[in-house]
């Protein structure tokens, strides 16, 4: 079976999902193409070396312009820090290998469009690692949308709710701390948790429109760790806005890292003419689904456990009732751009597709600033 | 309209919701008659008085045979401790009022075989306040049954969980405590209980055929509250059991005042060969739902509301969404054996009804004691 | 004991929910005063002494001036649609009468200052009829609050689901639907829905200053049930914004009857730096805490089942685990009112306080019409 | 670092869950020894060699004889069906070999005692697997208990419902339906789904004392799939039992596979006179928990979201609020057991451990066919 040589840069948190899925795809699918850990990237050698061990890598660097210029390289994933990735996934496309890139895709649309113009013009399979598309749950509605069975869309609304920042001795920087510092991230919880909420919301409901945005930022400086100054903090703790679909649909969006007692908890809900939809990251394997075409006396929110074998992706595991958790996500997200690339294509999201969900964060951005609505910007299809 | 003039025995907590049931059905049914609340008897005459005040009864007593023996009375309540309900019970219907008696119906099926006599004798409309069946839900789930929508049924789980006796210091019997006096009360949970239980099971899945059951006092003396004395408790805390129905299916009944955390959790599930259904009185309003026939990938446990006008008793209340509680359950009781005896008839449960449980919560003491399985006495139908 | 002799206007849903209330809170409360329901007004003679008949009242008019003329009315509660409240509000104030008046206050902000203006010159008892202040649930939440449980206040978001009016084919106006006519409600969700979320929220976290919204109408025309014809729709059939409150927190809010699957999902959730606290309507008796305070691996969402003694309003009801439901809420607000009103004071939400919603809706619907923030107008103190 | 030697028999369901724990707890936790696939054994020798293929085995063979007389197996893995138990896990603890058991032990206990005389005479780590025991919100229930949070112990409630094999087309016995074979199996949910309550329930409470069963085969006789005959069906397709544990509390145990509605839904509660614990397969990431010693408005069922870097293995896992899944509790089992092993120990549960729990079993079986009581058997400690 035809080999596609890996080369992963960044050993965070998003190294090891992505670490874990690769190796995890060969397992659980019938993959066209043998996906081998080749080399891992990061700054530090000696935590390089052990990250290799650990996770099968037969080689480390800490340049990846070395990737980039390997001929034994096929593939980069690039899984460190935002201002990262527009550099090297630019690079590795014009090296000519696939890119898969964390997201969100660039720090901005600016940044973007330079990456997905790169991919473009190599014409290299690409794809954005928004994972949350592949939790079979999230699958489904999809599904069902375009199934036609929801009908006309009224509504859709969506958060993600984290609480780990809400304490003032937290530094912003530093090692596993680069999501508070803003030259890093480019933005808060905008570009790290919104990003999110739109990629799916897109994908699930279409473009979204027009936007009216606001931002806050509760701690207004923090000492930085790799400095050890105080500075003022550069990054949005909180962002919501309303939006419309070009589909006339109504939307609330929020995100923020100060709502006491959730950790990770992303949540749609979508209603139709006929059905809704509802779903929540910290029981992922569930979806909510009420149709009112249900006889009457029995309509109700049916809270469907999606652990069934005509369940996407869940053949591939184990049986009825059994869940899975939040890395499988990826694992889909790997396999899924395995196969479409053994035939030269890309996998959803591209970048292209990630470029459009920058649109909108940097829409609301620009909405909070001005305190106005602001139209997302409009493109042509590729 | 014909007035039904209301001798209500006993001020007590069951005394609050008879009265309460009285009132409110008038204003929210259309009733064949006029519900009128004439006399209440409770031991304490000041007490009585205040109560009657309270409730707009038109006379207070402390002998409920004046009740019995007057002219005035044409219905006689009885929300009074068990040890009483036998000896008002038949001296009513001898005096040929209509007579409604707080569940268990007797101390026992012997008792209980006494009352059954003395209104079937009499001929007297009848119903005991087994007020759980006019829950919407659980009347929901019996009209689902008797349609068929589960077909054949293989299993019933029910469980009463309370919390409240778990304190060594609670003295046995005595004001608000006669529950746990054995002469008084005839048993502990499983006539308080389970009884229940029992009479919802039945209702919704036919007779029991035969029980193996077991039994516990944790806390084995207690002081009594009217002697002062240290005394063995004579109730059971705990009571379980495990059933065949007649119709073949398997069941599990259990009920505590130990089971911390729970402060009246009356839940119950039926599983059928085509569909399912789960209820519990915490969340009384709501009825869970599932249905095999539904399209594969969308099935799920549905959590009905039970607030529209279709449902069982809601048209009587508000608009769809908004709950009723506890109380409701007596009303709706009320209403419906009023129309019943407007027309000479008893309202289900009928004291016969009620001995059929008191058959079985028999069985289950007999059980517990021998340590065997014993069938359940089988009687003819009236 | 005093009696408080009741003229009631209207006779639709809300002015069942009042009657009840009236009369239930002489039963479950221990009043300083006596209710009596004395007269019904409603335009329908035939339909108002059948309402009369049903709830006990005294005598029922068609003119609700005959009731503000009347020496025998001590208080004019107002259940009637809304272009009906200022007229009757002002005039019952001038007549010396306590007054009590359904929500919204007014249709705007300018209607509702002639009516505080008309009470405050009066000086008489006065409440308007936001009822879900008094769910114990929401209650305690409250108390939470102000013991400052939930330490400072970052966000607030809140929303109020239906379905009710998705079918083209509801006229708009007439019998039970006036809600739809805009002349007559004044606006749609906005008024109906969100003046509901806003009350509760300026309770609980204090004034709103600014607001950002959006709204739809997503039927544009309807036929108007009392004319016939089709007609522009006037009134919103869904609206939301954003807000920042004055303490700093931000919120969004919603409204809407194009949320398939929902009846009345009235929800919020406030998050503390400390703690946080849910609740919804649909399940009214239930409330989530989450406490970070709490040691750590035990940390969780706790779901209170509001129905202990030491619960807001629960020492009147019934016992631990026995849930009451929605018109419960319309008794605690009548008992409160009438205990104040005893002593000359108004209850609270005041018609003062009813005008601080009218100023957020105006905003709102200011805002959306305008596309921009628009500040929610300050007013001095009483 | 030293490397461990990997024969495993079945390539099923369990040979998968084995081999990715295997394979996966390298990845995540610090190991002592390098886990080796070493070998696959299955019956056909192109499914096995696929398999191998798949998992990364470097051999496959078709006889586990070869494992147990290979110099090059340090450790064999059972994972086939329950009537090769006990021959392979002798064979193999007579050779030296450490051995790992899918559970059930045996088919009864008689087996489970020449087993257990294996290891325990050969002085080999060994281990069952009965997986439940390392969800970690199971380990902290366990935790908590052990802690003494709970308080004297008064209820324990336990049931493990599906409903796969309700369709009388269902063959019984063939290719991935040996469970339904009682030659194979050995019985039918008892000692596939009650062995894994019991367990658990062993785990967390102590010995049992003593039971009173009943069983139930829906559907007398089947078509065999292997035979294509009809035959009688000498599985039981559910069990139930009432038990009294050593400690005084009381128990209820239901396993099924007629209820419809569930797949895999074994829950289990825990009622202790502070502290309640409950927990389910189905939703496997949370506990739910009850402290009595909370402040009284404020006390609830807490929903913990086990997902903090403090609970019991989620340190190697991802980042709070993400969630794991099914074949995690494997990962941790071969983890735990490969540092056990390391140090020469065996880890829990021991087969003479799952001994116990055939004890139970094989009492649930005797109680319900002899209609009475049964004493568990009592034995001496290792």
């Amino acid at each position: 079976m035809k080999k596609v040589n890996i080369g992963t840069v960044g050993y965070g948190f998003m190294g090891r999902t992505h670490s874990n899925a690769f190796r995890q795809a060969a397992r659980f699918f019938d993959l066209p193409c043998e996906p081998v850990l080749k080399t891992i990237c990061a700054r530090n050698a000696d935590r390089a070396n052990a990250f290799a061990a650990k996770w099968g890598y037969q080689s480390a660097v800490t340049d990846w312009r070395e990737m980039v210029d390997s001929k034994d390289i096929d593939l980069i994933d690039i899984a460190s820090p935002n201002d990262t990735h527009a550099g090297i996934a630019i690079a590795a496309a014009k090296a000519g290998k696939m890119v898969m890139c964390e997201k969100p895709l660039g720090r901005n649309a600016r940044e973007s469009e330079g990456m997905v113009a790169a991919v473009e013009t190599a014409g290299v399979p690409n794809m954005v690692w928004y994972n949350y598309r592949r939790v079979p749950a999230v699958t489904l509605a999809k599904h069902l949308i375009d199934d036609g069975r929801l009908g006309k869309i009224f509504h859709y609304r969506a958060k993600f709710l984290q609480d780990w920042t809400i304490s003032s001795d937290l530094p912003q920087g530093g090692e596993g701390l680069w999501r508070l510092d803003v030259n890093v991230a480019g933005s808060g919880v905008t570009g790290d948790l919104l990003a999110h909420t739109i990629d799916t919301a897109m994908w699930l409901n279409g473009p979204i429109k027009e936007v009216s945005a606001a931002t806050e930022t509760f701690i207004k400086s923090r000492k930085h760790s790799l400095t050890g100054k105080v500075e003022p903090v550069g990054i949005d703790d909180a962002s919501m806005f309303l939006a419309r679909f070009r589909n006339g649909s109504l939307a609330t969006f929020e995100a923020t890292r100060y709502a006491r007692g959730h950790k990770a908890l992303y949540t749609f809900e979508i209603n139709g003419e006929h059905a809704s939809i509802a779903w929540d990251l910290h029981d992922l394997h569930r979806l909510e689904y009420f149709d009112h075409r249900d006889e009457g006396q029995l309509r109700g929110w049916r809270k469907l456990h999606i652990t069934d074998r005509e369940h996407p992706y869940m053949d591939k595991w184990w049986v009825p009732g059994l869940q899975i958790g939040y890395e499988h996500t990826f694992v889909h997200q790997a396999a899924d751009f395995l196969i479409a690339a053994a035939a030269g294509k890309s996998a959803s999201p591209t970048f292209r597709e990630g470029l459009l969900t920058d649109d909108v964060t940097d829409a609301v951005l620009e909405s909070a600033a001005k305190r106005s609505w602001v139209p997302v910007k409009k493109r042509e299809e590729a």
